[in-house]
């Protein structure tokens, strides 16, 4: 689990605010984690979070003062784009990313909590289906998530993706559930934080691509 | 039509060489094609030819003059690369790239030739899927034919396709096709000449993705 564990995310504050600078750090860990699921399949996914990354520290990298935190952004973006706002800039990089967050989270969650198909103990793609369900799919028009359903089969099998976790270490599987669990802590505060600063101002979008 | 006929390919020589330079300029007006299919689901195959475009790009620009040519690429590659070689390098970047090609050629050729799904008069999957099954298919495993079968959903109708082509101008069809067979000729011999060339100098491979 060294993979993920290496870059934990910082735990919150009392203000929930997020500092964008360790946020992009913390973040910038995680596309590799589709490499974990073993198919060059995934290759779009991991450009795709790339690209809103990209897009949000060059905002950040433009004022560092300015865009301290993602409420920050938020608030800057929203005056000056006026009517565009909010499906543009960093605002709409950040809107996406969470929601690849949140389908990482949900996996792992989903993971650790020894969710299973019992006919198939070794798949995983009981896992990934309901972090997309839950994450992504409302956001999917019918084509992609028809293309969803065939990348499924991509999937590595449990004991496959918990090993690509640990990096390729032999570790036990009870060690590396029980370091996704510490690793979930401050991620899954993160996420909910972000989503609720997007409801909080309004920002969300539930157009479909 | 505009959009392809404004870069039109440049006659072959008689020595069947092809100028990198020029092979470049002119590859490089083909990634916005994928735009005309209309919708974001083809992006990724967007990035992945410019991604091609871009490796050829670099070791073009490392020394003009050594790597003038297409042939030269993959006569200087094989000798410097021994037995990694022909999966790497730009000799890598054009086996995938002159297969993109092909089925860009397929497809308008089976447009300017007037095949149609009776049924279906203005879709074009079937000649999409002629080209994917002639350009392609063999080289994607099951799981990515499964995908592409998915994202065949989201090709646009004939009429919108030749519109797009056309830059959204108002084109006759008839004035549209003509300037496709117009663009063929030199597009056609081009693609042909780099299949030759990887056959000739045993570089074709056909390992799955
Ligand atoms: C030869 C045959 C080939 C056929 C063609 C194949 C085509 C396949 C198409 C696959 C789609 C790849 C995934 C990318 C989907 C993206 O379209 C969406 C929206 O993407 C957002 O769009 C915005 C504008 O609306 C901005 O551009 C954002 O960019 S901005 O930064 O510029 O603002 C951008 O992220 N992102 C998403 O849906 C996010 C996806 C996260 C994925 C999370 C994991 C899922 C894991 C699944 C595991 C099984
Ligand atoms: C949320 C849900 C999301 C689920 C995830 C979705 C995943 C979708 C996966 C779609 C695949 C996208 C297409 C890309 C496929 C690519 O994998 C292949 C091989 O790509 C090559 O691979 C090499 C190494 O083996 C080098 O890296 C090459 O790179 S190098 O330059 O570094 O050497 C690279 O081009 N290219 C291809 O197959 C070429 C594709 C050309 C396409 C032509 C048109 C088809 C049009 C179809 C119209 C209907």
């Amino acid at each position: 689990m060294a993979l993920l564990l290496d870059q934990q995310f910082a735990p919150l504050s009392d203000t929930k605010e997020i500092a964008t600078k360790t946020f992009l750090e913390s973040v910038s860990h995680l596309p590799p984690f589709f490499d974990c699921l073993g198919s060059k399949v995934f290759a779009p996914i991991k450009s795709d979070i790339n690209g809103n990354i990209t897009k949000i520290k060059a905002v950040y990298d433009s004022d560092p003062v300015k865009y301290e935190t993602l409420q920050q952004i938020l608030i800057i973006e929203k005056s000056s784009y006026g009517s565009e706002w909010p499906k543009v800039g960093a605002t709409l990089a950040l809107m996406w990313l969470k929601r690849g967050l949140r389908f990482i989270q949900i996996l792992l969650q989903s993971l650790a909590d020894g969710e299973r198909d019992e006919d198939n103990p070794n798949l995983i793609r009981v896992n990934i289906t309901k972090a997309y369900d839950q994450a992504l799919k409302r956001y999917h028009g019918w084509i992609v998530q028809k293309v969803f359903k065939a990348a499924l089969f991509a999937a590595p099998c449990r004991s496959d993706f918990l090993k690509a976790l640990s990096k390729d270490q032999e570790v036990a599987e009870e060690d590396c559930l029980a370091k996704v669990r510490q690793f979930l802590i401050n991620f899954t505060a993160t996420v909910d934080a972000i989503y609720e600063m997007y409801s909080t101002m309004n920002a969300e979008l539930d157009y479909l691509v």
